[in-house]
């Protein structure tokens, strides 16, 4: 297995997010697939647009096969929640022409080596069985759905040169392929966002410019990669975890994280992590506006933007706010634990949790808490 | 998910393989990455012929992409043994050529639903790597490599339609979709293969029957499905377990089973297993001629035979009768634990090994114990 720590320029450790970021993997109460219900609601007001989007792009150019990918998948139930509205869609489209079949689908899965794909394949046998009215059969009664996982980052190839017709990708294009270098003072190597984990009011400029400048590098690299790979007329819905407004340092967007600098601040006080750890920490995440997504897409070239979109998602859905604050904390948990325990060790993230889920809950219990995603809607030039 | 318990038509508890089979996952001291040195053998018998046609199919047909299966890769070192192998030939063929530039490879790893894909996913990093000078390279020097696992059984369709130029299979086709029906008494219930888990030279006729009979289904139905996925000129190297002979109860093909069988009968004596657990045990393989795997391939059609071999594989590798022994019996505990374990419960598997190790290095002792391969190389027509 390759070293999850290697050195990068400024001769700091550096994180390697394709070898350490995960959901947290299996079923059980902290895994991912027991606490991504906010993933799903983000999901959910996009369910419309992905469908009719990608029934669109078939209706054009009726192939043969039909290739989907979902791009950061995750390994919980949403990770075929969005295909299988798609081949619904699909499906339903065909059932109505007299003269269309439907098309075989080839679904790809992707996200990072590091996620759990087993947990995904041991539901396939049910998935299947849901898509049997949805797809054409073959003449033993199987749909004619081809399911694959492609493991690999997304600000890379993935896929052969003009081989997909629609990618959607949700709520992962936030994380960003590493931690931005110069977070950490080129002369004396002291990190210079301390106390915080991402942009926050306190931090200093360089900060901010640091993470927009890795957004831009990661973002320009995953539109020339899937320039590569959708074909002609081709599409993609892309959401994500975003701004409303242009400031970088936008509270909404920065809440969650600011609340989990808190709870270090709280274990640093009872002695439990040392202060330089916390200030050495940072996440590899990034919340951009509509204007700075557009202007990657224009400045890249290969797509048209169709549709743009931003959208508030009320973090309180019970209205309980002690329901809720546990909700959004185990949440945060599944996504942050493989990163938190690399580089604090396993031991500090259940008192952690324990810090940041009160936090949270006494939020919620003051205000409604929120947060934005963006998505926007492309077609291959 | 789905139980893997369901009853099949002579009301008998039937054994879901498609649930339930599967190599050891991980990497610990019983996994099958660790238990797998045989396979390997088995495979490094057939890498020229492997190589050479896959290649010859490229130099064919010159596509830009190039899409090549491995069926049943499972989920140790092998699994990207074989198609690292094929990259290399082609990328070396290409090297060699000042006008063709070496194509994009797609790579589908196969296996059941319950293999364990994250592991050799894991290992994709390294994978990518070693390939850097073999493939060809986008500008961030990356190898043209796209590689997916794709769960489902080889026993039905896996890829789209006219989508595949090679497949291989290793190791994998001797496992039957199903223990056969027909292995109780129609009337009574009973298990009319007493004390023995495969055909052996005391089975009832029925008992060679119907496991023959399971196999033709079987591999009529796997050709079917790879006849529609395998584009024309496209070819297949499949290579499993088989005989020599003709007669099915062939001792060096079921010897293996015998021992195993002789285990279980030495745990009956000691109480430590009931006799009617082990008369209802039966498994899902058969280890079929040449001749029977030819006249299969007639008889569906879309196939030429271009090439058959049939090798006998020492299994006494070290000349140490104790070191082999182990060998051999860790690698049939990492193939048959699944199974085992389910039917018996997972407490007897050890003091079942532990008499098997026995009763395998006293053979071993005694004699050079051996298994047959064979292979057939087949070109859709």
């Amino acid at each position: 297995m390759a070293s999850s720590m290697v050195h990068c320029s400024d001769k700091l450790p550096f994180m390697n997010v394709e070898t350490i970021l995960h959901m947290k993997e299996g079923l059980d109460e902290t895994s991912y697939a027991q606490n991504s219900s906010l993933q799903k609601r983000g999901m959910d007001t996009l369910k419309s647009l992905i469908t009719n989007s990608a029934t669109d792009v078939y209706l054009s150019q009726m192939p043969e096969r039909f290739t989907v990918a979902d791009l950061g998948c995750s390994s919980g139930p949403n990770a075929l929640c969005l295909v299988e509205d798609i081949i619904r869609s699909i499906g339903k489209v065909c059932r109505g022409s007299s003269t269309q079949p439907p098309p075989e689908f080839s679904v790809l899965l992707n996200d990072l080596p590091t996620n759990d794909f087993n947990t995904i394949f041991f539901s396939l046998p049910e998935f299947t069985d849901r898509l049997k009215s949805a797809a054409r059969s073959d003449e033993w009664g199987r749909p004619m759905v081809f399911l694959s996982g492609v493991p690999g980052s997304f600000y890379g190839r993935l896929f052969p040169r003009q081989s997909v017709h629609f990618i959607c990708s949700c709520s992962s294009l936030h994380w960003l392929s590493q931690v931005p270098p110069g977070l950490f003072d080129q002369t004396t190597n002291a990190p210079i966002n301390k106390g915080k984990m991402y942009i926050s009011d306190t931090s200093p400029f360089a900060v901010q410019l640091a993470y927009f400048r890795q957004f831009q590098r990661d973002f320009s690299l995953f539109l020339k990669s899937r320039a590569a790979e959708v074909l002609p007329g081709g599409r993609m819905v892309l959401a994500m975890l975003g701004r409303q407004s242009e400031s970088r340092a936008d509270r909404r967007t920065n809440f969650l994280w600011e609340l989990l600098s808190e709870s270090f601040a709280a274990l640093v006080s009872k002695g439990l992590v040392g202060q330089d750890k916390v200030d050495a920490y940072n996440v590899p995440f990034y919340a951009p506006s509509l204007r700075e997504v557009e202007e990657e897409v224009r400045r890249e070239g290969s797509f048209g933007v169709d549709h743009v979109q931003a959208q508030e998602i009320n973090l309180s859905s019970s209205g309980d706010a002690k329901e809720d604050g546990r909700t959004v904390s185990m949440a945060i948990r599944a996504i942050q634990e493989s990163m938190l325990s690399h580089h604090f060790g396993p031991d500090v993230v259940d008192a952690l949790f324990h810090e940041y889920t009160q936090l949270v809950t006494e939020s919620m219990e003051r205000e409604e808490v929120k947060s934005v995603q963006i998505g926007v809607l492309v077609t291959r030039l």
